[in-house]
């Protein structure tokens, strides 16, 4: 197995882990995650989401949250749907915005309500306006291994939402798999075909945990030389408060993974790992998270860490 | 990545699963569980454990289950720690016994109380007796990744066991990472390394998932070779009870990846599923199964055996 010598984590708890508590996280406490995050050494974060407070009551603060952000060594995304959240993460001063469409009509109009043909010609004024301000465009595609209305997503679906990104020289793409439907050949076949078809774009895998694969679909993405994926600390997203949903990798897992193998990400893992333990403190249950329940692999700091002597 | 078309698992919920439980299931609950895992097409089950029923009582009616079991289209082994267990899987009738030592002198002691090398002087009485009476045996290397006492486990070391059962001509060995410490390349050199040496013994992989790596470490094993794996329904075992331990990997996510990718496995996907949620049910609490929530990748079915619309 060739695996890079560093993979980059764009993590995505503020964003994608918050939005999906049953609670309002207060702006207080989300600058307390991010500050951690920061400090533990993550320089890429998906911070907040400009979308209708009514259908996402959860970031509401997004505009309150972007103006009181730590600014130094560290890159906030902000996801959008549309022109006008566009237009409000330049206000913010994003320094990336993330458009997001679903590869699947029926997912689009689930989650954005607009079909993708009227999100795909909304394009040219969200990347006009984006250049304009000097803001990154990342594209992303969601639902690209899997619809949970239609089940399976063509390959050339999920590129005609791709390769509009790249006809308008998107700074980065995400493919997604929102809702865990991925596995790792599918993995391998995707990063492939992206990777030949628009090699100079950088590429992010965004995984989901409902079928128990994501790590094995990281594993897979980064052997076939994908280098930046989205994870959250402690494994939040998806909706905890429904049984059949599972949140995303969980940072402190994938860099306990990670640093193992000798794969460099710039993040401590004790202090990812104390952050994911200070984020569960503050929700009150229990994070989906392996590494911030069983410590690293070294038994001392183990002990020191969790407070256990006997893993066993 | 190669991966090969078929694989076979080892169901080990009736042994590390209910050994690691709180509370004694009923013999009747765990024949339950047995007949279920044979109606979805497992062959191959650890069904119990004869040892101390004082150290663990949640075996202690090892002997009655073993009369009770079904026969038919399915083999039973059961795990030993030392010649008086052998005996007593030869009178339960077993098929299989699979012998325990584990690759750190520490963790040999907490978990057999003796030293490695009085583990290794009693193989050769195991062995006869286990021949004479046509009983096939396992060797089973325990944390062959790593030890929650020591840390670091020399390969080594993790070898002296495989290749004193590999020179008394075991049937199979199962290399096992105990508590959830080997990560992906460790797993792929591990398996070249018992391939190149003993490439005539079949060879089992057994992960828990403490650190979130278990899937990942399953893919990199069988794309190195390996095609036999333990798994537990549900994702059982370990210990669920104290916060840091973390089950097996679960036999139902296991079929629905492998299936996904077109691995045979002679399970049928929604008897197991069906089978986790029955024994979620009957022990009340969330096991760690992802598939048991979500439903298989097709909506359709997940709809229908989960009761769910919508997985967003």
């Amino acid at each position: 197995m060739n695996l890079p010598s560093r993979i980059t984590i764009r993590e995505v708890a503020p964003r994608d882990g918050f939005q999906s508590l049953k609670d309002f996280i207060p702006t207080k406490q989300k600058l307390e995650t991010i500050k951690d995050l920061v400090k533990a050494g993550v320089r890429e974060i998906e911070t907040t989401s400009f979308v209708s407070p009514k259908a996402v009551p959860q970031l509401a603060d997004a505009a309150e949250l972007m103006a009181k952000v730590p600014r130094k060594e560290v890159d906030h995304s902000v996801l959008i749907p549309n022109f006008k959240g566009a237009q409000n993460a330049v206000a913010a001063g994003a320094d990336k915005m993330v458009v997001l469409i679903s590869a699947s009509e029926s997912h689009n109009q689930a989650n954005i309500r607009r079909s993708i043909a009227d999100s795909l010609a909304e394009l040219d004024p969200i990347f006009s306006i984006a250049r304009e301000n000097r803001v990154e465009v990342i594209g992303s595609a969601a639902v690209a291994f899997g619809c949970p209305y239609q089940g399976e997503v063509p390959e050339a679906d999920v590129f005609r939402i791709l390769d509009a990104y790249a006809a308008r020289k998107v700074n980065a793409v995400i493919v997604a798999d929102t809702t865990g439907m991925a596995t790792p050949l599918r993995v391998e076949r995707m990063v492939a075909r992206f990777r030949e078809r628009h090699p100079e774009i950088p590429l992010v895998l965004h995984f989901h945990n409902n079928r128990g694969t994501a790590m094995a679909n990281l594993l897979t993405a980064a052997a076939a030389g994908a280098t930046i994926f989205d994870t959250a600390l402690g494994g939040i997203g998806g909706c905890p408060y429904v049984p059949q949903a599972a949140g995303n990798l969980p940072t402190e897992d994938v860099v306990c993974m990670l640093a193992d193998m000798g794969i460099e990400t710039g993040i401590d893992l004790l202090s990812i790992i104390q952050a994911a333990r200070r984020l569960e403190e503050v929700l009150g249950y229990t994070l989906p998270g392996q590494v911030m329940k069983s410590g690293p692999r070294d038994p001392r700091l183990a002990a020191e860490i969790c407070g256990i002597g006997d893993h066993l």
